[in-house]
């Protein structure tokens, strides 16, 4: 059964602003859902939904058809509805799978699954990052070279206020000398959750084929291996043996 | 310095149920105070606070002035004011430390704070449990037996639905057979979190002196090492060398 | 690529014990690799090695050809080579899988991959088992019952010298009201490790089919994701950007 | 009651190298040895052994009366007895404190407790070193600064070939863009174990006041809370209700 993958991106910078719609002529999302095609290939089937689609795209039936969810917002976090931030919510308890990215850090969603601020440190001034693998038998970390060089992106730096990962995958390090645990895992209810540091708006880097591979990798590690979807619940329990 | 404690009671069962009161004539949250003060002497300065007191007691001046919160409700959970668990919080990630007890559980503060539904699965009907510890050094474990042994109290059972603990310190089994993850220490921001089972109204365990010390132990752990309160925050950052 | 499995058992009970012998006909290793073929079929191919076989059966040859190793032993740790005991453990860290089964947990190779003295507490008394699934989006969970139920078997509690496992998946309870950390995972190196706690001689555990099918689980999950077997190893680094 | 700490050195650069018998005149133990008391003042008792003592100052007797034990070797790790090894790691087990420093990631001691090569990538080049803490509630951060800047140290790289740590209490980066896992926390038997990168004997390192400052809170968090030594031992156990 191939993964159903659900891109969501904010897609508003790409509207608004003439250096992002020509790094991302068909929206930072679509660059996304590309990548991950490009590395899964049959064994994904991958559609978009952006902020402005009706729900946000991000309906009841959509989401129950969605394996793994990716996450990507930056300037419009708080046009969110709380409506639907509740029901990716539940969605994920019940054992979808989200992969958040980059500034996504601080949409409510991710605030809401860690309790956390999920604040952090940035500069915004062409950083060279490196990005090394600290657990090198882990899925997601597959195919990546050590490091991964990315000429230039936004600068992140802890305190990077999250709870301690499940699993730490990546370390960044930046032109500056600040580091940054870019690639953590965590589980949260019967879901699994992967946060992957790279890419602002303003460089090229969901053209990255290292940073495409990641994001794929981390879709094919989020999908659960419960059969079926249900909500962690509160009962009464006779006992085991009846 | 003495550990500045604040007692969080519900205080609502010893209003209403005979049986309850009687256990507990001065209410749950005073024999838990007691508890504490008992073990650390002059190393603590307690107070307590109650569901029906203004604010539920927990203003900004109180919340400024506690380093450790202890917290016990059931079944008012939903009349605790959103405005007062976002108060609270706000200090925990600032450093103030939180015991969280039994049917704490499901409190908005517990749940906020963990990030999922907090579930488990549950019977009352005066189950032993058995309390063992799994992380010997722990300083939360020190001083007691192994196991606890509580003669009747309500049972936890797994699948308990908490991101996976930073510690693991006691594992509890039951005469049905269950298990449950019952003493686990979480990191929050500034704040030190621990989760500690035992505790259900209809039984008199806040008296028994291997709890009461349970619950003093994870509050001297819970205040914190930093030396100031402050909320990590989102900021922008030149570079470490200026 | 099916997963090559050497199942390895020490083999001595059956030789020397009649009900052994009755309960395991074709040995013990024989019983547990017809469970993860019967559970993982052309997924993979298993082959079984001894104490008594030459190089204890466990040749470079044999283990550069393995994927994942299962383990056994109880009464003879003491007369498994040192010699044997690093080669296995330097395929470990370079990428090789490892099981280890109920008391393997005393195996010079497990305890050399601990650090710890891995001791814990046993009752060799017909306990009824029953393993709590704490984990449930964990892949060695997939398809087992909450809980399983052993009728009888060896107990083992706690405090079980171990590290704090990567991720914690099972524990059990047994009659005798104890606890037990059943299912857990250890990265080391470039390899993964499983320990699983069923299965004494004097019990028809690898008879269970829910045992057999956590032990396959098992072997599934632990078989590295890294292309080559390669070890860790210290050396000069020019830098990144070279 | 004052913390007894014994501070192990290798001591041999310092008598073959002129540089670092300049820059620690009285061995690099020495300067180790009063950046601990220079901190922890009468809260501590500190003595030093070196290899070349008897027994290499690390009899039954003095392990007996050490509460936290710190370790810094480089070039003579294979010259360390094993005799004295095993009774290291059978007192660490039983709890005492360990506090790995720098190049004693590759000692017999620390290879030992933690199972795996623990080997890493190096360069002796004047790399500068900043040093974030990740952890900011962990006791081990008190009081240092946010990054810790040392100007010139060797550099360690990933992949550090260690466990998953217990607690990740700082990460490096340096000059060359590489990162490192450099302050981490172990728990193992009875005993808590600390490691901490900074110091090759070819730069001031430990003349340096924060690094001074963790290695004594290093120590300080090592002491364990359980009252008596006690290895952690395999034993028949009749029920905890006796």
């Amino acid at each position: 059964m191939p993964i159903r993958v659900t891109v969501w991106g904010e897609n508003r910078h790409e509207q608004t602003e003439e250096d992002v719609a020509r790094r991302y002529p068909k929206g930072m999302h679509t660059a996304i859902a590309e990548g991950i095609e490009e590395n899964l290939g049959d064994d994904c089937v991958v559609r978009t939904a952006t902020l402005d689609d009706p729900g946000h795209g991000l309906t009841e039936e959509v989401l129950a058809e969605t394996d793994v969810l990716t996450w990507w917002g930056h300037q419009a976090h708080g046009e969110v509805a709380d409506e639907v931030v509740d029901r990716v919510h539940r969605h994920v308890l019940s054992g979808m799978g989200l992969v958040v990215l980059h500034s996504g850090h601080w949409s409510k969603i991710f605030v809401k699954l860690m309790g956390t601020s999920c604040t952090l440190r940035w500069r915004d001034e062409h950083d060279r990052e490196l990005i090394w693998t600290v657990d090198p038998t882990h899925p997601i970390a597959r195919g990546v070279p050590h490091p991964i060089v990315i000429d230039e992106d936004e600068m992140y730096g802890e305190f990077f206020d999250i709870p301690a990962p499940d699993e730490l995958v990546f370390v960044s390090s930046f032109s500056g000398g600040e580091v940054f645990r870019s690639g953590c895992t965590f589980r949260r209810g019967h879901g699994r959750i992967f946060y992957f540091r790279p890419g602002d708006q303003a460089y090229p880097t969901y053209h990255h084929p290292d940073v495409r591979r990641v994001i794929a990798n981390g879709v094919a590690w989020a999908r659960t291996d419960r059969p079926e979807r249900a909500l962690p619940e509160l009962r009464r329990w006779a006992g085991p043996l009846g």
